[in-house]
């Protein structure tokens, strides 16, 4: 008898919600919702890219880099916490504050023992109108991230990393099995009824791409809700459909578009090893031929 | 005045097609093909990998490789003269014989005078049951390729190149505005029903995130028709679907899953620009951060 793959699953949790102006009601229901999501089963949980606060980009003002807090420090100990208390493993999305005029757009891992055991700082820094992130956020340094935790072993990304193969390829290289990207994306509400649809179809289908290329789970977590840093502005509307793809680039959980929640699904080692024997794109990488990935571009080569 | 990005198009053709055991009536099929796509004004057309024979590859024969060819060969010559008859531009997949034991999936580029301007071979190599690509096809030595044409610019790729994004971040990074994928892709008749629409999504897909992440237009040419070598085999179904994504990964051009037919779109150079100056992710690379790419797996690193 040939041995069948065994089945061998974690169940991860993508916590869906809309962020207020007051920071500590923004972490109380951050743990609310994590509560939720451990009584539910969830035993890896992902909050949204910086989720203590209103995503602040949409301006270059100095007085939001008093949002950055340390690491360790009031937010990863509090998530800590119930981590330790649900014996779940919490993905952590804050605005790192490392040294006087360095500050990154960070994520820590937080085993369920409570303990840190992973951090990532964004490596791919956006500007564009209302998302003016190379103001605030210094770019990576510490390159890309898979971290073992008690339930499996995850990749870590955030947002706009999200448009680069490189990244996805990368991490599911250092063997995760499912690729996190917690996010904050959204419609200029002037854009939306023109160009909404196509921008929300890029952003899910390049994401399935990596899925596919990589045979490898993938989870977007976004936030939802019209924010408004003042009246001048129209705002951005977060688009939240958080979703999670399947190693074949298979939906296999999605959120609404608009409202607080939670999605599930189990990430099965097993699935990922069949699609992979089906599909064995690693087998044939040509890693003689890639070095010019490391170029900007190539018309000067 | 803020001058705007001038349109600046050319137009692209794929044919798809079915092919007999008789190789003469695939190349007069496909000159007919051609002649067609000219008349609906066509500039660059392209046809379906190793179009002059049936997939061989579904068994391991070693008289196959007498369906091999030399460069310039039979088959060059014969569309080197349409080409230059219509003035167009023809991007002819074949099975190349280098030399004795050197075999490659090739495809030439021919300009609208006629003369065969590139070269490329296909770079990763398939081997999967029904498709035993490493029996007979070298791997391309020649790397990844874009060629200035007398329409555009253009890249080009074969097939199992899809599935690999490094390939498709290298061509783009070439300058190519399209990058083409002549395509022999099908269902194996006792999968189709259970894993069918699964297989062709993730194949779609992952070509719509290659058109997404370099801000290029993707063509994928198929095949059609059940093509069994011998009564014993299930054979292949090529599920034809060649279809045309746009920068931002929209599909602009879509064919049927089981008739010959050519599809065209324009491709647009402002429409690149624009898309890239909206989402410019080629600015915001790692390139200091890629280099592990050239690895097979990180386990050792």
């Amino acid at each position: 008898m040939i041995p069948k793959i065994e089945s061998n699953k974690f169940k991860v949790a993508l916590i869906q919600m809309a962020m207020s102006e007051d920071t500590n009601n923004n972490l109380s229901k951050a743990i609310s919702w994590i509560e939720n999501a451990a009584d539910e089963g969830g035993e890896v949980i992902c909050l949204p890219e910086l989720f203590s606060s209103q995503y602040f980009c949409q301006k270059e003002d100095i007085k939001y880099f008093n949002l950055a807090e340390s690491i360790p420090g009031k937010t990863t100990k509090a998530i800590g916490e119930i981590a330790r208390k649900r014996k779940v493993v919490i993905v952590v999305p804050l605005f790192e504050k490392r040294a006087p005029g360095i500050y990154h757009n960070s994520l820590v891992v937080i085993d369920n023992t409570g303990e840190i055991i992973g951090l990532y700082r964004k490596m791919h820094i956006p500007d564009d109108p209302a998302f003016y992130e190379k103001f605030y956020f210094t770019p990576g340094d510490l390159g890309f991230k898979a971290f073992e935790t008690s339930a499996g072993k995850i990749g870590t990304l955030i947002c706009w990393d999200q448009w680069f193969p490189e990244a996805a390829r990368i991490t599911a290289m250092m063997g995760a099995s499912i690729l996190f990207y917690p996010t904050a994306i959204g419609w200029h509400p002037h854009e939306k009824l023109e160009h909404g649809k196509a921008q929300f179809e890029s952003w899910q289908a390049i994401q399935k791409g990596h899925a596919v290329a990589n045979g490898v789970y993938v989870a977007a977590v976004n936030r939802v809700g019209l924010e408004k840093l003042n009246d001048e502005s129209a705002g951005i509307e977060f688009w939240g459909s958080s979703f999670i793809a399947d190693p074949q680039g298979i939906i296999i959980a999605q959120a609404s578009a608009g409202k607080e929640e939670i999605i599930f699904a189990d990430i099965d080692l097993a699935r990922i090893e069949y699609v992979r024997q089906n599909w064995p794109f690693f087998r044939d990488r040509r890693t003689d031929a890639y070095d010019k990935i490391s170029k900007s571009f190539l018309d000067i080569d």
